[in-house]
Order: C-alpha cells, then structure tokens, then sequence
C-alpha cells in the first residue's frame, strides 16, 4: 500500500495514505437540528509528523476507529490553523501487518551501523572473557538483538524513537570511555563498559512491542525496567555457571543503581566506582538528549524562546550567540 | 563452657563467663610516668543486656582483641555510674562453637511455636494449590526454614532480634487478614496472604548469618532484600513451569512495592489493592514495633519521658493516664 | 414528588423527576445571526449517578439557576456521547423540602446498622466507666447522633458519603482492635477505641450540613475538624468535672495528632502509643478506601488500568491476577 | 541568703553562694588504685552568666544532687581553660525558696514598664469595646497578668528569659502598627493588635513555671501552646456570651495559624489579611531576636565571625562596616 | 486618539477607542459548509480592566494581529457571558506611540509623589556621606530615575505596574526603618535604608522597558536581577574610588542575599544583621502585596471567599468580622 | 630549616622539623595534687599527612600558639593508638616565610604540566578571536596565573589541594569536549570550552590565599565564588569594548549557572545547550573526585567498606570485583 509521509502534505492534495490515529475526540454540531449528531476532530501521526483532521460525517454502524488504530485514509488537504485534512474515508488495518517505519520516529543514525559499532565493543573493546561470554549470550542471540534494536530508551524525554535505546546505549558507553581516560586505574574498565552496554536491556520488556505509541506494557508499570534488567542479567548468569560470583555482584549492583537515587528509581545508591560512574554517564546522555530534544521540537522563526518544558521546568534560550571565527 | 548472664551480675561477684565484646577503646595514663601506656574501656554484651567494663592491664603481644568478638572473660563486678566488671583476663573464643542463643537477643514467642503457626497458614488458611505450592517450596525445605528462623527482621529499629523475621512476619499476615475482613470481596485473601510470608524472605540474605550483632552481609548493601527477595522468588518459580504468569506477575510487583514509596525503598509503588494492603500492613507492624522498642528500652523509674529517638523523631510519654475499672 | 434514579434512565425516556444541578455552562451558538444567544450545558447529579444534559432554550427573565441548585426537570433522554437529556423544563426547588437521600450518595451499610454497632462498641465493649460516661455524653444526644450519621468523612478522597463518618469512624475502631490484639498489654484498649470512636467528631462541623454536595463550612476552612474537635471534647469534658486530668491530656493529644504529621495538619505528632496507633489505624482506612474508591469508579470493560488519580498518583491495575481454588 | 553572680568571680575568690546546678558528670579516676572512684564535673549557671566547677571528693551517703536543682555552694576559683571553681561544699536548697530573679535570665526592658505599655494597648489604643472587654477578661486578671510576664517567649532560639513573653508580644504589636500604617484600610487595627496580645497565651502554659530552665510541661509537649492558647481563648469568650461569632472564627482563625505554615505547626494556613500580617510579624520578631541572640552571645574578641549555628544554619559575620558620619 | 477606558463601556456602547490583545484565539464554525472558515475570540486589555471580544469576520490578507500588539478597535459592545465587544475593525498601532498610561496599571500613589518622598530619603534621612554619594550617582541620573519610576517591581504576583519597583521599594524602606526602631543600636540605620533602596534596581533590566505586559528580557532571564543589580552596583562604585571596601562588601551581600534563600534565588544566604533586616522587610512587603491583590481582585458581591490563588495555594477569606466602634 | 615529613616518622626518631598545627586541645591532669594543671594534645600536619602529639610541660607565659599556626618542633616518637611525639619544644614561625609546599597537599599532576596544557587550549584549541582575546586577559597576566595555579577547588569534597583548581578546570574542559564529539553541531565549542576554563575563577577569591588551610575568605563567605567570578568576567569584558553583547550573556549566563539548581547556589538554572553542557561537566568532575577521594582516604588492609560519608550519604564498597584477563 503506497504511504504518503505527513510532513510531504500541503494544500489542495487528495491524499490516499496510512496513518496512525494519535487523538479521536467527538464534536457536537450545535444548531438544535442536528442536535445529538456529530462529527470528528482527529489528531494523526506517522513518523514523519502529525496533522490535524475532521470528518463532518462519520461512518455509522461500522467498528469503531479509536486512539492507536492504524488507518487507512482518503481525502484532501485545506487549511484551518495550519493544515487540516477533510477525511473522507477511513478504514482500520491489521497494524501487524503494516510497515512500522512509517509509523514511528527512527534514530538519527542507521540501526545496522550502530549494531556494528556495538558488536564492536562487544567483541573487540572490551578483553575480560568473563565479561565477553556474558555479552555473547545476549547479542549473540538474534532475536534478542533484533528486539533491542527496535526498543526506544523511553516513553517521552529522550531517545523516544524506534533504535533508540541502542542510540542511548552507545551515547553512554561512549562518555564512560571518557571518564575511564580522565580518571586512569581507577575504574574497571571492561565492568564499567558492559554495565554501561547491558544497564537498560529492561527497557524491551517496558515498553510494548507492538504498540505504535511505545506504550509500557503492564510488566513494564508493575515491575519497571531496573528490576526486569536484573532478573534477565540473572537468567543469563545462571547459564554461565563459571561466572564469578564478585563479577555478579558488581553487574547487578551497577544495574540496580543507575539512577543514582531512591527517589529516581534505583532501590539501592551506587556504592561502587564504577557503579557511580555508571549512574553518571546515564544521567549525561539522557539530561543532554532531552534538552536537545526541547531545542529540536522549538520550530524554526518562532522566536529565542522555546516553549516552557515542564520536565526541565524552563524555557531555552535558543538566540545563541553567533559563532565568528576568523578566516583569514 | 558456664554461662552467668550480664542481668544476674552484681556487686561483689567474681565472675567466669562468656560475652560479646561491643565496643573497645583504648584510655590513656594521663601521669607522665605511664605516658604511652593505655587501659582498656570496654563495653560487653549478652542476650540479656550490656555491661560496662574496665581492663586496666592489657595482655601484651597476644592476638588483637576488637569489637565484634566472642570471649571468655574472668573478673570482678564492681560499681562505677553502675555495675563495672574490672577484668582480670579476657581470652578470644571460636564463634561457631558458641552457643548463639547466648548473645543474641531472642522474640519474645519461641521460634517453634511461630514456625507451627507459619506452617499452619501456608497448609491450612491459603487454599489456591498455586500458592501453597510456592510456599511449600520454600518452607518446606528445612535449611530454608532454619535459616529464615533465625533472622531478624531488622538491624536496629524494629524486630532486630533471632526469630525476628518470622515474628515481624506473622504481625504482618495478621494485619492482612484484619484488611481483608474489613474489605471483604474486594482484596484476593490467599494472594495477600502469600505476599505477606514472602514479602521479606530477602532479609535472610541481607543480614550476615555469622555474626552475632546482625550485619549487613555485602550483598545487602549492594542489592538489598528487595531485589535479593525478588530473585528468590524468580529462582523458586523456575521450578514450578504451571506457575500462571499473571500470579507470578502481582507476587514480584507486591515483593518489589511492600515499602510503599520510592524514596523508601521501593522501585515501584503499590498499583494493586493486593500490593497497597501489603504495604500498608508491613508499615503498621514495622511503625509500631518501632514505637513499642523506644518504650522498652526506656529504664523503669527514668521519668515520664524516654530519650529522644533519633529515628522517630521524638520523645515518647510513658507517664500514660492510668487505667481505672469499675469492679464492683 | 416523583423521583426516577439517574442510574435507571435509557434512551427515549420522558422524564420528569428532580436532580441536583453539579454544573453549569453556557455554549455559545456559533452562527453570526445567533450571535449572543447561549443555550445550556448541564450535568446532573443524584444518589445513584450522573448524566449530562443540553438545554437548547434556557428560560430568560426567571430566577437563575446556578451550581448546587435541586431542581425540578423534565424531558427526554437521547444518545450523545453516552446518555444525554434534552431539557424542556427546569425549574428551582426549595432544598429543605427535598428528601436529601435522593441525591447524596449513602455508604454501603445502612446507618441504622452502623448506629447500633457504635453504641455497642460505646455500651459494651468499653468497660472504663470515666470514656463511658463521656462518650454517653455526646452520644446520648440524639440531636448529635442525627448530625454524626449524616456526615460524610471528607469531601472527597474517601468515606465521602452520607453515613460515612460513621462507616470511617467504625473501620478505625476495627483496626484498633487489632492492634490491641497484636499488641496486647501494651496499648490501653478502652482509651484507644474511645479516642477512634472521637477522633473525627469534628468532621461534622467542617462540612456544610445544608449543603447536598458536602461544602466546606467556613469556620471548616478556617479552624479545621482537629481543631473543631478539641473544642468539642473540652466543652463536654467542662461537664464532667470528675473526669480525671491525665486521661483528658492523653485524649487531647489523640485527638490533635491522629493525622501523624505537621505537614498533614496535625499541629503535634503522637507521642504516646495510643495516639501512634490511632494515627496509623485513622491512615490505613483512609488510604485503604481511597485506593478502593479510585477502582470502584473505574468502569466496568474500560481496561486493565484506571484513569491516573492525582491524589494517589498513580493509575491502578484491576486486571488482577485470577483466583483459581481447588474444587475436586 | 547572700548572693554573689558568677559574672564577678574572679581567680582566687572564696565564694559562698547559691547557684543552680546546669550539667553534671562524674569523671573517673584514670589510677588503678582509685578505680571506682570518681570526681564531679559541674556546669553551674546563675542569671549572669555560666562557671565550670570540679568537686574532688564528692559527699557519700547524702541525697544525691542532679542537674536542674538550685544548691548552696561554698569553693575557691581557680583557673582551667578559663575559671573553674573548685568545690568544698554544695548543699540542695528549697527551689519555691530561692529568689528566682537570681536564676532565671530576664528581659532586657523591665516588666513593670512593658506591663504598662501593654495595658497602655489594651485600654487606650484599641478601640473596639468587645475586644477591650476580651483583653479586660484576660489582664485583668492579676494571677493571669504575673504568670504572663514570668513567662519566656521561647525555651531556646529567641526571647528565652523571664518577660520574654512580653517583650515579644510588644514587638509583634509595634511590627503589626507599622503594617496597619503600610496598608491603611486594609487591615481591621483593633482585631489585628488583640490577636497580637493574645496570640501567644498558651505560651504560658507551656512551659513549667517551676523550672528554673524553662522545661517544657508535659501538657506543652503533648498539646502545645497553639492548641492551649485556642482553648483559653475559647474559656473566655464562653464567659463573655455577647462576643459575636465571626469575630470569635477570627481570631480562632489567628491564634491557630500564626506559625503561617502546617510544618511550622500551625494546623491550618492565614486565610484572612489579619491572621496573614500578624504571621509575619511573628515570624520577624522571633527571627530577629534569633539572629541578634546569636550575635549577643559571640564573646568580644573572638574574630569577624560567630560560631556556626545549627538553628540559622550559618555563622554571621560581626566584623560590619564601619559607620563613619560627617561630623563637620 | 481618543480613548475609552474598558471599565466604562456599557451594552450598546458604539466603541472607538485603542486597546491591547491580551490573548488571541480561533474560533471554528462547525457548520459543514464553513468548513475551515474561522472568527476570532479576543481578550482585550488596558488599564481599567478587560473585555472579551469576538470578530466573526476577520480580515483577509493583512498583517496578522497579535497578542501583545496594541490596535485600533471599533465595535459595538453587547452581553455573552458578561459584556461582549463585537469587532467590526480591527487596526494595529505603532506601540512607541501610543500613550502607554492607557495600557498599564499604575500604582496607586503618583509617581511624583514617590519620587520625591525617595530623594527625600536619600537627601535627609541619611547622614552617611558615603552613602549618600552613591546614591545620588544612582538617582541624580535623570535617565535612571525615570526609567526606575516606570518599572515594575514584578511581572504577576505584587506590585505588577508601572511605578510598582517605586512603591516596594518605599515599602521596604518604611519596613526597615520601623526594624531599626525596634532593635536600636543594632543594625545600622543609613546602611540599611540604603540597602532598601538599592536592593532592586536589577528590576529595571529584568523586565523589558517596550513591552505592554511586562515581559522579562532576555537578561533578565538569563541573569536575573539579583546579579544584575550587583553589576550596577559594581559599576557605579567604580566612579567613587574612595568608597570603603568593607562597605561595598555589605552592600553586594545584602543585594545578593535579599531573597533570604538559595532556592528563593539568592547565591548566599544572608550572613549580616542588615542583610537580615533586609531580607524580611522585602519578604513582608512582597507578601503582604500579594495577599492584597488577591483580595482586591476578587469582585464585589461574589461571596466570602476568594477563587483559589495557585501562587499562595489557598483561597482568602473576605466575609470578615464587622468593626463596631463604640458611638456613644 | 630543614624539614622531616610527618609520613616518614617512625618510632624511636628524635624529630626536629616545621609542622603546621591543625587541632589543639588541653588535657586536664586528673590527680587533685596537679588541679588545674593542664598538658596540651595536638594534631600535627603537613603536605605528607598528619599525626597526633602531646606536651605534657607547655610552656608558661609565652606567646600562645593556636590551632592554624606554622610551628617548629622538637620531639620524640613513640606509640599511642599509632603513632604519637612527644613534644619537648615548639615554637611559632613566620608562616610567610616558610615554604608552602612542606604543608599544603598538591594536585597529582605538576603545575607546570597543567599550566601548559591550559595555555595550549586557550591559544591553539580555541579558534574565536574574540574567546582567544578574553583567554589571553585572563591567563596573559602572570600574577593571575600563578594566583590560579595555587588555589585549591574547594575547601573539603574535591580537588582540595594546591593546583586543585587547575586540575579541576583541565577535567572540566576534557568532560566538555567528550560532549561536543557526542553531540556534534549542537554545541559552540569555544564557547563551551572557554565557559570551563573560567567558570570557578571566583573560586581564586574565595579561599584565603595566605591560609595554610584553604579557609575562606570572608568576601568568599558573603559573596560567594560564583559571584565573584562574574564580576571578575565583566571587568576583564570592560577592557574589551568590541566584545559582543550576546557573547557576553552567554559567558555570563554559563558562571551564574554552573551550579545547576537554585539550591546548589545558582541564582539562575542553565537555559542554554552550552550552559547546560558546563553544568553537567562540572557536575561530573566535581562528583567523581569526591568519590575518588573517599576511597584514597581508605586505608589499605582496613576491609572492604569505607567509613560512612556524611557527604555522599553511604560507605564505599572497595573490595571490588578483580580484574582477569584471558592470557593464553
């Protein structure tokens, strides 16, 4: 089925596309006439953007569209605060069955070259064979990495896109490498770098696989990806019966604690080097993404100011200083 | 080897027995002549209360004497700011071959008559096959059993006592059942039950066994009974394959959420009304025992009000109204 | 006059039945040539639901009909997002004339049952001839026993019901209990349950008794049911004089601490064992409901999780594990 | 009985005179063969000042002295880390004896004059007749008038001595002046400065008049002087059967909430201008006089800076600005 | 330009006047055949007050009107909801020309007045000729002065209107001079007032001088008043080479730490007696001027109790006690 | 004067050396016949560590000697819970003439290296002329260099030693520029790394130069390092008058806000990506030193927990995991 990507949209276009029904919300037509009939508003999504949508008649008797469904879409483009499409048909589809990469938002970088840069570290970075089985027993195994590289690293704030916990994954590996360097024969290099690969592989059961929207599955509100991460740690170590018990202690404990507080999560505070230094590089890579991701979301020529953040509990400053370097 | 308890010393005996060093300092000779030389304070203890004591000629060249050893000591019971044992010798014994019942306190019950009453609800009360089958995997496994028996429910604070664990678990299956007749159809009564004999079973690991004052083993500090109970429960589970996901799913949330908050503790909060009872009953026994300790250890003739305690944050009047039946 | 419960409305209904007004707005009618003229947007209220409702030609010239309002109403039930009446008539009716039971939602137990088990608990159970007389002292009056029934526990939150003083007032006195049992010779059982069965007597001056949606009263905003409270015990202890002076400061400082904390409106924090167990006894039945309340409003077929409640902070799994019992 | 302050000792006095006994300890003789004995450390205080004292050989047999008890001493001073007075004799006095002004710290104003000025208030400069005759029921008084200017505002912190109560009291009535100034036709004057007066009655109760280091009363610790001050307000205006009810909510309303803040122990928030202004010139008056106190006792001589105050959470710097006018 | 104040418009008003556009919003007709067909629904503000608006048609092809402009308006006022502007023209204006009085809420005392009553400070009431050289390199600056008299001493919250920094800045003064009487000797009297004078002139910056609604600026976003008044501060101390340092020290620190807490926006907390002072004369007058707004805001006849006020999170009570002054 | 280093003392040495006194206590000689006799308990320290003293005879009517001051010693060393001397002589030195580095801790790295490391970002890394300028204003000035070079980063915590804040700032700009790699195009290089090398340049102001001890300064105490330094960036900018305005906000808006939160002592909270970049540099370096620093302070051998720190809230698990890697 051909796809019309949202953000390629403008006035005057018929359009016969797929989308994914963000917001459904019912309008009251209110001349007493029509009294108790309505029409649609919609919001609709793909992973390229969102456009509002009205329906002033819709289909009667039929299965009803919700929030979430997959659709079919058939109409033309105007303008009502921005672009609007007047909808003229819309019909559900088996959302198993439809191309995901239409729908959700992907990593700037390509997951097969961020999967290579992962094996890399994997398999030749890192020398401790202990450290390297235990790797091995969870990207060695396809479905497992195939299951990863789709995960986001969360709901909203940062990394909220299809490759984005292995985005997120790497991001900090890479500033763990950094603080190895600055701080010289004070870390466990290898343990710092597979609890920096391995901290959030909770993160694939949070949140639903097969939902469009990265919803959290039930596991994921009831039990939370800190305390999955370690129970799948667990089952892995329980196949690799060599594994040193001292080497355990230290993974569970850097998982455990990679939030850095109780009151972030982390049922326990990092009481070792690497641990901390973990926790560090985490809180790094995810405060930088979701500032970065506020600048991103502020559209161009709207002003020095982005919108206020309530999870950053600020506006940003976008005005910056202009860069002058001297060419001569 | 003889036992004279530290309660039954008084004035004038000369004394041959067993005691756990508490705290030892080293006091200084304050005439120049002695310059260098030093004394002995110690403080010793015993399941039935401490004493102070004083060593003026420390053995010289013998192994280190330090806090947290078992003694043999021979003295004499005088009295300075109360009783004082002046020591004449103090020699290092081996802590497996004492008997622990000698220097750790003990429940009130007896541990055989809360183990009968433990059993008596894992077999008789909780009727769903599924969860008396989990219980009878682990209570019916004796190490399990001897060693959940001799733990304390706490270091300090509350229940921190062998048998501790088992007392502090038997108040909260107690105060589940009061929720459950005071809400009835409404809480799963078996499930909530269950959760409340297994909500602390990872105190058995956070706790050193081997030693006499309750330590924290390194795996508590670093994981903490939350998660370690947690894996526990995962581990027995792994044996029971007919074990429904969704039971096993409300069992590790109600085990992972039972301190209420995350800053207390919890990775999650109670999202079950099973989960919300449980922690709500683990509070009230843990609150309350906390309160009652405060009131025993407050010296018979001291005034109407104890010490303050750092922990509640208060003084506690025990100058309560007195009580006046009419007999007639 | 005739009244058809809310709860038993369906579509194409002519009613004509009494309601209470619980909102009102005005809609703007969007045609230039209508321009000014408004019709209403109403939701109705009684004992046994709501229903929203459309006015399309509000009366002008009468007495205006606002929020809070009892009403007379007549007309016909159509379908608009669920239910909706279109209204033909609304007219204003006197709201001392009105049966209140129409409209305020009543606890599960009848009062009638509640009253007798309360002075069962006051008659017998309590065997301190001094609470018994002060308790014979408030509820010995029928006056006040008529306005204690009828006073819901708060406003919202929980217990917020006609009888729902009472029906709190017993669930504290039930949990006491069990700490007396589980605590026995430590707590003073007949203070305790006289301090459960007083503690919130002021709850029946902090709401409006006219009102039919459970307002606050002013002197309630002003002063605060612990403090109303105190008041209210001082005079009927003025009445008493034989009433020793230690039992009234310990019933006093009951009364003051039993929300546990200066931050929950408690201006001293328990300092004695019957006001610690009061407080926790008073926290467990309003959590406990509170959390019940949040699922109990969840509708039947709408999901495994509630609506986010922002009290609890949370949404609620009701997709609770299933209970399975032996049968053979 | 002759009286000689501890301000004008000097080294090489013999001094007979009665002091009150601030800390005492028992030191322990470091020399084997004195082992058990010990000797006195004593910490003595008058209302000039505080003197270390040492009691080599302190009397067997006798009833013994402990902190708090006023005694007839007799010793020479002598000089250890500042002076010290060496004890021959100390002998337990009648404390409803001794002359309490030589004990207690008192207020730097005399209390005949700030009685004055407060009955120069309540007669003079309010104006409403049922607020005078409130004040009237209260002052009038002349058993009520002495135990209110015995009384300390405070134990520690601010206006801890004897007419501290009435000399915070004036300050919060100049502070609540000026505001009425600020705000003409604001604030309702005469009800503002009576809840002034009154706001801290229950200070008196309080505190135990007996103690010469003003100890709380069991009655302060359990209810508190918010909640006492309520209820001599309440006593009294029942005496007064014409006081209209809104201006008793009021001032209720004020007494409760002067502390401004549920943590700060007031069970309800200011939710009037009066009670909002006489919050705030309670708190300045009170943090005020904390800060000057701390400065106050910083010994002349002893660097720019105080000690650090745990209360403040900061040292202050005393090392000001110079003042420099032009004189010419 | 003429112009009618909105507190004087009355229904059938034909209205010319200018005004500005507090919000902006589009209306959609719901009406099929106007599909993507909008009118405006406006809020119009100027000094007396505001007014709601709608413009059913509005005009094609022109620059876009929005909010935050000043215009031209022409119209006839009618009632919906309150009284209703129903736009027939819509025009911007030049904001540099308009008369900016109409616009902005003033202080209640006159600029002038205040004016003089500050240089009256600076002149009289302080001897220090240090001081007062600073301040008149400060307000001997026309530029400054004016600029000083317009600005506000905060964007919502208090003393939101031109001439509003002026009449805090009197506050904070007259508040500290009634400190200075009460606590003679010691604090310093000319620093002080001058630190009250001084403490916001960051103020001037903080808010942009062109804006109608007193945005911040860019400045004061990113630096905040507190340091920008130290910079002037700084600057202006440059010129006077003879200024003491240990006063300049004072003064930065009493500029900085005038909000009292770090989290309240101060770097430091305040360490000096002045700076004390200081702190809880702005606190005061700020909160006091608060409260009072939120009281004046509430309209006449609409009930004893002020909305809910999210910045003081309570609602006011104004149904206060009646005086009753004795006549006779 | 020759120099013995406290870490090479050894029992049995007769020591004649400079050491600076860090604690001094008198110690009461307990015997009635020596009443009022007092000897002297030291801590002695310099660069290599420190070490405990007594002086059983002090001097009689010398100059007194206080904790702080620069001393030489003679003593023997014998043994007392480790090492003590017994002091025979000391007496006070010129502390400006002696030589720091006997008795101020230094940074791991020399001050050479370090120093030019920084002139090598400042002069080849950083490209903007305008950054390179103000750079060379700063460090261009060898007294400024050298004032830089000495002082520590803080007092306690991190980076306490001589060249501390060198190291520090080299830390922070290696942090940063792992940042700008991460996230390439989001970040003005050098004006992120320029806003690292002088955001603690107040700290220069803010410890007492000629302190032994790092004490502050009391402009450090009333004004704060943050403050100071920004101050000390607009004088430098004053003396460049083509600095861009909107360069200069931005440098300015990156020192206010480099501690991140209004409670760790930034006026403002970071609203730009290069602010926010220096933040979490800053952040990281200053935690990992902490962390750091608590492990190198535990002693080798003394188990595997640190002592608690009360800074960090916990105790430290060293006994980490050992490293192993594959050989073969």
């Amino acid at each position: 089925m051909k796809k019309q990507m949202i953000s390629s949209m403008k006035i005057g276009d018929e359009v016969e596309t797929q989308v994914v029904i963000l917001e459904l919300n019912k309008g009251l037509y209110s001349s007493p006439q029509r009294s108790g009939d309505f029409f649609l508003k919609l919001l609709l999504g793909d992973a390229s953007g969102k456009v509002k949508a009205v329906m002033w008649e819709p289909p009667v008797g039929e299965e009803a569209i919700a929030a979430g469904d997959v659709v079919f879409l058939r109409g033309s483009v105007n303008q009502y605060h921005g672009l609007q499409v007047v909808v003229n048909e819309l019909r559900k589809l088996d959302p198993t069955k439809v191309n995901r990469a239409f729908f959700q938002p992907v990593s700037e970088r390509t997951v097969e070259e961020m999967v290579a840069e992962l094996k890399c570290i994997c398999e030749e970075e890192i020398k401790d064979k202990r450290l390297t089985s235990l790797l091995q027993g969870f990207f060695g195994d396809d479905a497992f990495l195939v299951k990863f590289s789709l995960a986001p690293a969360a709901r909203t704030i940062h990394h909220n896109c299809v490759g984005g916990l292995l985005e997120h994954t790497l991001e900090v590996v890479a500033l763990c490498r950094g603080l190895v360097d600055l701080y010289p024969g004070q870390i466990n290099r290898d343990l710092l770098l597979t609890g920096a690969i391995l901290h959030d592989i909770g993160k694939m059961e949070e949140y639903r696989q097969d939902s469009l929207r990265f919803e959290f599955s039930d596991r994921g509100k009831l039990v939370g990806h800190i305390s999955i991460g370690k129970e799948m740690l667990d089952q892995k170590l329980a196949e690799l019966p060599e594994f040193p018990a001292d080497l355990k202690l230290e993974l569970e404990h850097m998982m455990l604690t990679h939030h850095g507080q109780r009151d972030w999560g982390s049922p326990e505070v990092p009481k070792t080097i690497n641990a901390f230094a973990l926790f560090h590089a985490d809180l790094v890579s995810a405060r930088m993404n979701q500032f970065l991701g506020v600048i991103k979301n502020h559209p161009e020529g709207s002003g020095d100011w982005t919108e206020w953040d309530r999870f950053l509990e600020r506006s940003i400053f976008v005005g910056a200083a202009k860069e002058e370097r001297d060419e001569a």
